[in-house]
C-alpha cells in the first residue's frame, strides 16, 4: 500500500468506527486509555467527542493535551488499526456544544445544552500511524487544512 | 456494586475480552495505543502479551516501562470498561517464550521459539478502575501475589 491507499484505508476504518479508545496522560504522565463515542469528524484531521465536565478525563487533558486516538478493527480480516497523535481541545462555548447535541442528551445533562456537566472534545491530529499484516506507514497529519 | 462485585465483574471481562488495548509513552512522553491479543493472563495482577521484538512499541517500553491495558465491552449491555495500570515486563527467557509459544507462532517467527524478533511482555498492575453506567470504582491492586 502505498501513502495515499493508507490514508484512504485509514479514513474508512475511522468512518465504519463507532468507537474509539482515546488516550491521554494521568497527573503523573503514565498512560490511560478510555473508549468513547465518536460524535463526529472531518476526514482524518479533526475528531469530536463528548464527556462529563466531571471526569477524570477532563481533569487529565485540562493538564496535558496531549493525546491520541485509536481505531481498530479485528471483527474482521484485515485485522487493521489505526493511532492518531496530536492535542484535545477542552470547548465549552455554545456553538460546539449545538453542534454535539442530539435527542436524548438530556438523559445526561438534564440541564440542557448549557448544562455545566457537558464538556465538548475536539482532537486534533499531528500525525496517524496505519497499521495492517504487511504494512506499518506513519504519516503527517499537520499540514491539513 | 461494592468492591468485590466490582472485581468480580472486572476479571469477567478480562476473561471474556480476545482483545486488550496497551498504553505505553513515546519518547516525547506522549500517550500511545495498540491493540493486542491477550495470550494469558492470572487474576487481575498478570497479563501476558508476545509482540516483535523489532516493533516501536517494544522500543518505547524499554525506554519508559510505565503503561496500561485497557478492556471494554460495547457489543453488548451493559457497556463496561476496565483500566489496569502498571508497568510491562520485557521477557526474552527460554521459559516465558515457551510459556506463551504456539503451533502456527512460527509462521512470524521462522526460527522458533528462540528466534531474536519474539519478545514476550508481561503486565503487572498496580491498580484498576472500573467503569459501568452508575459504577466507577478505583481499586488498589499493588498488594495481590
Amino acid at each position: 500500500m502505498n501513502e495515499n491507499e493508507v490514508r484512504a484505508s485509514a479514513l474508512e476504518l475511522v468512518e465504519r468506527s463507532m468507537i474509539a479508545m482515546v488516550g491521554s496522560l494521568g497527573e503523573d504522565g503514565t498512560p490511560h486509555i478510555k473508549a468513547m463515542i465518536k460524535a463526529e469528524y472531518e476526514g482524518l484531521r479533526t475528531i469530536w467527542f463528548s464527556t462529563n465536565t466531571s471526569s477524570e478525563h477532563v481533569a487529565q487533558l485540562e493538564k496535558d493535551s496531549r493525546a491520541c486516538v485509536y481505531f481498530a478493527e479485528w471483527a474482521e480480516e484485515p485485522w487493521r488499526g489505526l493511532t492518531l497523535g496530536g492535542r484535545m481541545e477542552i470547548l465549552r462555548d455554545r456553538a460546539s456544544r449545538e453542534r454535539l447535541w442530539e435527542n436524548g442528551c438530556e438523559k445526561f445533562y438534564p440541564k440542557g445544552v448549557m448544562d455545566p456537566d457537558y464538556t465538548v472534545l475536539r482532537f486534533i491530529p499531528d500525525w496517524g500511524k496505519y497499521w495492517q499484516f504487511g504494512t506499518k506507514i506513519r504519516f503527517d497529519l499537520s499540514q491539513e487544512e
